[in-house]
């Protein structure tokens, strides 16, 4: 019966997952409507517990209650256990779907790996996972100690090491849940460059994702870096810096946000800005002040998110490389999509095409749907509806005037953000029909 | 010295469109602002006279004053004229390119062509535009005559023959322009078939493309229709039964719109809200009052526009083709994009999504830079730059309130929208350094 029941868990890897998250959220859901939970010692609404659970299990961020004045310590807790197991739960899965996608080329092949699963595997798995948490929780623990230091200056020891470590693990599995209090996020240490860099640290290397992390340990064993690893810092290298100037331009002069600030915490924020919405959520400006142009372009970060098999979301750095890769290839006149010297497969591109036409579609079907049952411009819905699918967790205010509707809808969108790009990356493997030689083909994982 | 400029002209076919449109628009913008010009016999802005010769050379639509309040009938035919050039000259241009590409094989090939250009191909070029002409003007002629024997009804025979020629001409041409006055496009007849079903075919069939109807009269002669033409029909019927079934789910119980409207008419704005944005610009429901979902939803039809070689606008549905076509290919595992059994070049699929992405882009980054400089919410400075660049020329109101500046922005659009992605079309023809025999490959023509 156990074997039973593991061989239809493992048969559908896209299919356990998901019902582990359910799982996951359930349990969360049931824990938080508890009195004990709240700080108020009375029972939280079962509509808002189960999306606070959602949201911290997706590692999201989006709230509708404050995560610092509504919960108890218990309640906070509970909150930080589920972002614990949702971001490395999901980066342990999708670092093994990348494996087990890597050596997916015939279907022959694949029964035979399948059933080999059943037997010698397990221990494999035991050993990957068991390495993927060990590198988050040496990370997490070196946040958790930088930020206590910092905590140390403005609060009890106590408090101090809770926060040190709410927030490092928080940041580091790009869930963005704070305990700042009154919805303010990091507003309030916008000119704090230690905290600052301390959570772009731990954000940015949480957003990477294990392959990255461990392609780029080996580094010191001689080891040179994958391709898709190349991708995934350049990429990401170039997003920061371009979202980082983006922002500062726009904002240089808003007296909402940047205006009164001095030209170092312009920066600072510029950074922040940039690095939060792929796909942290956190925030040191007041977003509703920032210009229209500046909450779209976050609508396109929070939209592109971080790399596979990492803690964050969205469309993944790699799938928007892809794109670019197409755009570049056919702009020299070029056949290919060539990448460091590699070429990527035909099936790659268009696979990146296809998973964000899908996404937009869903996003954009989302955003139109709840226009009509939400009274708020199409902007602000449109934000919320991609920081919920690309599990960034950042809210021009719509989170809290949810509609039972629109609660509903931004769930399903957290569900469907977190896992929904992995399993369409994971089904959409098409078979080869034939093999054609032209350049040496490299491999980056898309989704 | 003649020859010199021939030569010069023919070596860049897409520079001399820009060239020759930038003409028109020049002469055009000179007459409208004259005194005479202007119904009130005063002189007009001449930032509006250029804004208004823009928009009838490119197609649009888009109008800073009414053409029917504002203009004189010596300004209004000066508009019509510019409308018949623009749109008969782009059409010509963009089925020689078509042409020309298809035999644009090497560059060795491509050589001998241009030399060849230069004697015998002429008589050809004349050919082929005449033939053009030919078809433009009879389809213009029996839709002005029938648009005529309604105008009759309400109107003098010399002004319901004016306003007949008028709409039918502005109309094939997907250019939005009319008389009716106080910026209310067709909203007056939204409860008349007659109207209604001739405007609609009018647009529809001026958006489909010269080489379609070739194609289509050569069906009498027993020749079977291209894949180009399969493609082009498909998607136009797909898209305008879908948009008007989305347009109609959105609209069906808005009191500002269709809410007071009996079935039928429901219907018939249904369809006319579908066909129109893609890209006629008229209107017969009050877009304003339209959902913020029907709105953004417009705006997509907008972005996807008519077909190549059309007086239409957008990216072109052969290129929207092109991008679903890979996400079909990819969900049923398949590696080669095939539609009607022929497979399409990777070289075309990354074209379709460079052009896309490029659109976006510049659709994007111009409408983020407007929500600095007007006032006006982000949906509906959307509206705009997507209106002007498919030159379309449906607008929320923003067109008469733009700043200087604004008004700049908008007929860069209009021009880089009509020249732009057959420019690029052309442009991007990447050079083949393989052939590789899979399926027999069909073509279709990108942007
Ligand atoms: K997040
Ligand atoms: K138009």
């Amino acid at each position: 019966m156990r074997k039973k029941i593991f061989s239809w868990l493992v048969a559908s890897p896209p299919r356990t997952l998901a019902i582990g998250f359910a799982f996951i959220i359930g349990l969360g859901s049931f824990l938080l409507h508890l009195p004990v939970a709240s700080s108020s010692g009375e029972e939280t609404r079962y509509i808002d517990a189960l999306f606070t659970a959602t949201s911290a299990t997706c590692v999201t961020g989006l709230v509708v209650v404050d995560t610092g004045d509504h919960y108890s310590v218990f309640g906070q807790i509970v909150i930080l256990t589920m972002i614990q197991i949702g971001g490395l739960g999901f980066m342990s899965m999708a670092t093994l779907f990348a494996i087990f996608l890597k050596r997916r080329i015939s279907l022959k092949e694949r029964l035979i790996l399948q059933e080999a699963l059943n037997q010698s595997s397990i221990e494999g798995i035991v050993r990957l996972v068991r390495r993927v948490v060990l590198y988050a929780l040496t990370i997490e623990a070196a946040g958790a100690l930088l930020l206590t230091i910092r905590f140390l200056t403005n609060m009890s020891p106590g408090r101090a090491i809770y926060y040190g470590v709410f927030h490092a693990v928080s940041f580091f599995n790009n869930a963005g849940f704070d305990l700042m209090g009154g919805f303010s996020s990091l507003t309030g240490y916008a000119d704090d460059p230690w905290v600052n860099l301390v959570s772009m640290a731990l954000i940015v290397v949480g957003g990477l994702g294990f392959v990255v992390l461990s392609d780029l340990t080996d580094l010191r064993g001689g080891r040179r870096l994958s391709l898709h690893s190349k991708v995934v810092l350049t990429m990401s290298g170039s997003l920061i810096l371009f979202g980082a100037i983006v922002v500062f331009a726009f904002e240089y002069a808003n007296p909402g946000t940047m205006g009164p600030l001095n030209t170092g915490t312009k920066i600072l924020t510029a950074f922040m800005q940039s690095v939060s919405p792929r796909t942290a959520g956190v925030n040191t400006l007041n977003l509703t002040d920032l210009r229209q142009a500046t909450q779209f372009f976050i609508i396109i970060l929070m939209f592109i998110g971080a790399s596979p098999g990492s803690t964050g979301g969205g469309i993944k750095t790699t799938t928007f490389a892809a794109l670019l890769g197409a755009v570049w290839a056919i702009i020299r006149g070029r056949e290919d999509v060539v990448m460091f010297r590699y070429r990527l497969a035909q099936e790659r591109v268009y696979k990146a095409l296809t998973l964000t036409l899908l996404a937009l579609a869903l996003v954009l079907t989302a955003t139109m749907i709840l226009s009509t049952t939400e009274d708020h411009h199409f902007l602000m819905i449109l934000f919320e509806v991609v920081s919920a699918f690309g599990t960034v967790g950042l809210s021009l205010g719509l989170t809290s005037d949810l509609t039972l509707f629109g609660k509903i809808v931004i769930m399903l969108m957290m569900f469907a953000g977190r896992l929904g790009p992995l399993t369409l990356g994971y089904a959409l493997v098409p078979k080869r029909d034939k093999v054609l030689y032209r350049e040496a083909e490299g491999k980056i994982i898309i989704g």
